[in-house]
């Protein structure tokens, strides 16, 4: 069995090759040729103060090539408040500060675990590269333009990712501290053709731009309705990043999947009223807030999907005047099915990584 | 994170402490102090000739001790005749013939993986823990007589567990191949007090036995309603040993969960009208008999769960006249985390298994 470090994935693995293994993927799945069972969350206190721990899953596997993948989330959550909104952190509480996210592999022809590896990189180099497949169809043919909100994790994938979609001269970034905004920009200018700078307002961002790429860890609305212009493009990160007044002036807007939230099984916060079907609000929110709002059926949850697009059962931009909106609402395992089988294949061919026994996860008894 | 082998579990592991952590965590589980995400089956063709690939996943996670469990099984599923029945069976296909079953646990205190370990014996302990959790609740006081059905994996931790919670002094064993029984006859006589002894047929296994425990893996039924007398106890590890004429027969029945079956997403074998629901059948029978079979709701699904046996909500035996039945009809998450929580502790007592970097399954990105 393969292991795999975050560095090694990052120094291989190009966005090109994440792009074409998730259009194979979403037509596969379309053809009945994948399958995808959907993220579920495991909720409860954690005994780690004032936390909550989660345990996400999802999984998903290929006909071609013949693998599973499962990823795994185990995290401590916790909420505060940051310039007005409410931001949700991961705590980094694992020895040396670190944080527990996973992908394994597995093999459909003999079952065996093949690699195992965080899910860092390849977190978001699927997120990035399915906002870029999706602008791929409904982004203008002639943006030139991108405006990015964020500096982090998130914006360095999607910065590159929109470049090799479309030919982009010029990129705007504005995230809240100069600083962070400096070094990102500084960073991005290595990685792309284009004029990479700083801006010192959102609005300053959005001058010009043809596409919007908001990839912050915002709660809360960071996409003015007003910035919806004839002709734009948008994508998002989360949902709240746009909002319902922004999501609906767009005239054209495809989700990622139709499934809105995850599956929740949630245990304590007390008997005072939290469902079940809060636990994606006790996540976003943390339990003092979920007790006092509910779950809505979001009214954009009946747009066309991704796999909508790539198949051509949804049309992509229908004119240049058209402003389109990518929503990647939620994951799902195909997209690490894509990514990690892609993650694999290059490593085999590089020689990286290295082998533990897999017969440390064998068995000869018939279970 | 520590690495154990089922032979290193079967070496510390008693059946007594297994009890005890099921008891437990079912009273926390209905205390609403631990969580259990039910078990999903991705199910699809593997390119391994005329076999059938499928992914189960299940999780579950106690506040006390802070863990979280995760059990999977990437397998090849065939099927065969057998003496008049259909087997399935799991084809050993990884490297060195072997199987793929997995646990890992993860701590909820920091989210850091803590331990991976094949699933077999932990596996079949918690199966048999369970049927002897629930015999103690449902087998008469002075049952001295036990029928074991099956020379097999779980053939092997059903006899010491029912020995467990009764005073059993006489065991009578069957299996169709009289070489197997012997073996296997002997082998237990080394691990328990009472008198294990070979018979020819099911029925001489019968004679004088106050509990029958069906430990095969035949999909057809091999407990004769014949053998549902005043004062038994029956246990089995899959439902269709017993049949639903004997089920009906029974005066008390209780069954291990109410899901009745994983939840299934499919991909594969033809258009020809295999609904999703029918992967169960898919597993069961086949690609083919599955697409002639249909899925019927279950008349024993009212009936209690271990966990009300266990939290006094159901009643257990009421008189030495009663008929009575525990139907393992289906694993939970839950089992894995009661069970490898004791595993682990054991592990780290003994000083057992061997550590690998848990800096390997860490990151320092925010996902």
């Amino acid at each position: 069995m393969l292991i795999l470090s975050n560095e090694e994935i990052e120094s291989f693995l190009t966005i090109d090759k994440c792009i074409g293994a998730l259009e194979k993927a979403y037509k596969s799945w379309d053809e009945g040729k994948a399958i995808n069972r959907p993220r579920t969350d495991l909720v409860m206190p954690s005994s780690t103060e004032a936390g909550v721990y989660a345990f996400k899953s999802m999984e998903a596997g290929l006909y071609d090539p013949p693998i599973v993948a499962m990823r795994i989330n185990s995290d401590i959550i916790r909420w505060q408040q940051q310039g007005g909104r409410v931001i949700k952190t991961k705590v980094p509480a694992a020895p040396g500060n670190k944080y527990v996210g996973l992908v394994m592999l597995f093999s459909t022809a003999t079952g065996e675990p093949l690699a195992m590896f965080p899910d860092g990189v390849v977190q978001r180099m699927r997120v990035a590269s399915s906002s870029a497949l999706a602008a791929r169809y409904l982004a203008r043919e002639d943006a030139g333009t991108l405006a990015i909100l964020g500096s982090g994790w998130q914006a360095g994938s999607h910065l590159p990712a929109m470049c090799a979609v479309r030919n982009i001269k010029q990129v705007n970034v504005y995230s809240p501290t100069q600083a962070n905004r400096e070094t990102f920009v500084k960073e991005m200018a290595q990685k792309v053709a284009a004029e990479v700078r700083p801006v010192d307002s959102a609005e300053e961002a959005m001058r010009d731009a043809d596409i919007i790429a908001s990839t912050t860890n915002s709660l809360t609305q960071v996409v003015s309705p007003e910035w919806v212009r004839p002709g734009i493009h948008l994508t998002c990160v989360r949902v709240p990043e746009l909002g319902d007044e922004t999501i609906r002036k767009i005239d054209r807007l495809v989700i990622h999947s139709h499934q809105h939230a995850p599956e929740n099984y949630i245990a304590g916060f007390g008997d005072e009223g939290i469902e079940s079907h809060d636990a994606i609000d006790i996540i976003r929110k943390g339990p003092a807030q979920a007790r006092e709002s509910k779950v809505e059926h979001p009214f954009w949850l009946e747009s066309p999907e991704l796999r909508d697009l790539v198949t051509g059962r949804a049309q992509g931009r229908a004119d240049a005047h058209e402003s389109t909106c990518f929503l990647n609402n939620i994951g799902i395992g195909l997209q690490f099915a894509a990514v990690g089988a892609a993650v694999l294949s290059e490593a085999k061919s590089k020689g990286a990584g290295h082998e533990i026994p897999t017969d440390w996860f064998l068995e000869t008894v018939h279970p």
